[in-house]
């Protein structure tokens, strides 16, 4: 029986162009047909829920067709929590160019909080349903029902949550596979659901439940971000087995989504070293048949707590070049405590240049123009511009000002990094004044000693 | 004619282990055999004046056999200057690590600061010597004359200076291959010696007097670092016509150079987009034959000033992986202004991530023994032993203590990020204690519905 469609991939695979594909195409300046047909194979995914998408939600997509995307997460944990303090980093990550946000509270009020964030947020939303369902259950995993999880899903479906995480792929025959590890399981979700597994001997209720899972997400066109409950923590544990069965299994439950009409995008690791990065992207593009690859940075070394956005964005980078569509930002203070404003922003910062660098990278139409107008601005000692162009225009230019805070400095030809006399770019103008081009063309050197 | 061998090239190729390389073999834990085939095959040196090894100097080696090393920038301008603040500058830059420093003061007392910091330095000091004697001449290259350099190189020889920067591979007939370019010449002493050529229609006199160089270099076994005069300076100018042309002279000259008995490096770009950086690499090692390659970030993004140590980290930590030898870092005043401390030190912390995470990929011996020893004390929630294995200790215990100051949380089973409920590692444990190992690899569920 054929259904009326509801969600973005089945409105593409009936040939219908959204007006959201519509927004979709604009603003990444690709063909409408190429959006519909990226849908509707499932390598892109448009995560809007219905409800979002009548408030104020402004369409994006991710895929990898389109420009490399950029998750920030925030959200309260029960050692510190504010709702004001969330929506000032909402606020932040999407200045600073968030494509999407999730909203990982499990502190309190995480309802109010994230009915403020989902009104609040013009980029897609994206939760981890069951923090919320175990705060409703006291705490104790074990409590578990499925019927809670599918209630609580349908619950976050009704305010707008235009994504979900949900660890599906996590095994209880994957358990034994983690017992050698350095770092265990290091996904919240995924060590919560191996509990309750471990506790019960059964199954994972949210794979044995995937179908009504889908039934209830399709309904308001919630897409999936099918967590990697068993990634890797550490480099050590990085492309191991129970890394790899889950994806194994991440890979059917992809097919299976889009069976039932749900968009779907899969995580990824973690904590990987350079020289793993490629093949991990291109396994997960294999077995999940090019479905969008979320990943959290990855890490390439565990040896610099405090840094974790820039060990990340070396991983993040190299993976969205090797075609993963959304990179989830890493602050400076993973491992360390719950990020704050700055945090975030620093976070933001990193992964914006990993993706582009990515873009760069894939020879996406148009990336490249902000690096070449920055470089011009840069040459002709245009700074005004050259700070405009800049990913953090503030911080450029306080920098410049720190030892050249005059104006006149603003159109001077150096800076204090060089000063006047051994700026090679000044140098490099004069020596165009020295010789037309036309000549130059023709200079040999007149003798040559060896 | 035998000569008695003086430098480490010459004592290697005669057989001589010096004592220099056995200290290099202990710090790198790799046979006094291979320093030995290493440094004669030209693939490492072992910068090490013979006057700052009579000092302070504690000899380390730049090769591909070895660790890679990461390199400091330090030094004054004309419009920033101190020697008390260079001092402090390089005692930052090897506290956080740096395998050798780098003067390039250009500005008053270039002289006495270089004194000082050779004095003070355990680790190699690199110069370039045409700022030097620039200052000298009052500021007007067109007056340079040959013997202007070859006396300025053989009076930073005589005092200590470790490793020269020499532009000697611009040739007048590449200058053409610049016009078109976005950003020109953007090396310092490129963008001198080309205005030189251009008054003159002459050849580069660092280029035809490359053997009287040798000879005075030879002596004090002062180690070659070729100067890439014609990198890009954006990426818009990558791995361009100009680029690759000095390469090759660059090739002629490393050979020259291992003739004539002198150590040589070769320092590479610059501005490359992650896709061309495999390239890079591997085309200098053929082209000079697998002389140490010693690159200049590369960043992979000209979007970000203000934090270009990150857009550099990215293409750093690839080249690393590649098989460049040394990474010149890049702080976050790049483009901006003259660096000061802290500069350095977060120049220096983003360039250790990158040579680290490099020799993990490439799985050097011993390697990843501190990652997995920072993960063993994450999983162990021993966070003192954490912060004591962290990049950057005090910064990784400040986040830390930001939300849980007191003492007990460095033994508590959680941090504020997830909070006590949500700790996966926690989580973990408890799973590893419902189970017995041996049960837990029999686990099996006890019913599949799907």
């Amino acid at each position: 029986m054929q259904r009326e469609p509801i969600t973005q991939l089945e409105l593409a695979r009936a040939g219908t162009l959204s007006s959201a594909m519509q927004t979709v195409a604009e603003r990444e300046n690709l063909l409408p047909e190429t959006i519909l047909q990226e849908v509707a194979a499932g390598r892109m995914v448009i995560p809007a829920n219905t409800v979002h998408l009548a408030g104020r939600l402004e369409p994006m997509c991710i895929g990898i067709a389109a420009k490399c995307k950029v998750n920030a997460n925030i959200g309260n944990s029960a050692v510190t929590s504010d709702e004001e303090g969330e929506l000032d980093k909402l606020h932040t990550a999407v200045h600073f160019g968030a494509d999407t946000v999730m909203d990982l509270s499990t502190g309190r009020d995480i309802d109010r909080i994230r009915a403020a964030i989902i009104a609040a947020s013009p980029v897609p939303i994206g939760t981890v349903p069951i923090y919320q369902m175990l705060e409703e259950l006291g705490g104790d995993i074990e409590e578990m029902k499925p019927q809670h999880f599918l209630d609580m899903v349908e619950h976050q479906a009704k305010q707008g949550v235009d994504y979900m995480t949900v660890h599906c792929g996590v095994m209880l025959e994957h358990l034994n596979l983690t017992m050698n590890r350095v770092t265990g399981i290091v996904s919240r979700g995924g060590s919560l659901i191996a509990k309750w597994m471990m506790a019960h001997r059964k199954q994972n209720p949210l794979y044995t439940h995937f179908d009504d899972l889908c039934e209830i997400m399709r309904q308001y066109d919630v897409t999936w971000s099918l967590g990697d409950g068993l990634r890797p923590g550490s480099i050590a544990d990085a492309s191991d087995d129970a890394q790899f069965a889950e994806l194994d299994v991440l890979g059917e439950l992809t097919r299976r989504g889009q069976e039932l009409g749900t968009q779907v995008m899969v995580e990824g690791p973690g904590h990987i070293p350079i020289d793993q990065i490629e093949m991990n992207v291109k396994k997960q593009i294999d077995i999940c048949q090019g479905a969008p690859f979320y990943v959290l940075g990855p890490l390439v070394t565990d040896i610099a707590p405090g840094y974790d956005h820039m060990t990340s964005c070396i991983g993040a980078a190299m993976a969205g070049w090797h075609g993963a569509a959304m990179l989830c930002y890493v602050t400076p203070k993973e491992h360390l405590g719950l990020p704050e404003k700055e945090d975030v922003k620093q976070g933001m910062i990193a992964y914006k240049i990993a993706a582009h660098a990515a873009d760069v990278a894939r020879h996406r139409t148009g990336a490249q123009d902000r690096d070449d107008a920055l470089s011009k601005a840069r040459f002709e000692f245009d700074w005004n511009e050259q700070f405009r162009l800049a990913l953090d225009p503030e911080t450029a230019r306080r920098y410049h000002d720190e030892t050249l805070p005059q104006d006149t400095f603003k159109s001077a030809n150096f800076c204090s990094m060089c000063g006047p006399k051994y700026c090679s770019m000044k140098i490099t103008q004069d020596i165009r004044d020295m010789a037309g081009r036309d000549e130059l063309v023709e200079i040999k050197p007149a003798e040559t000693t060896h």
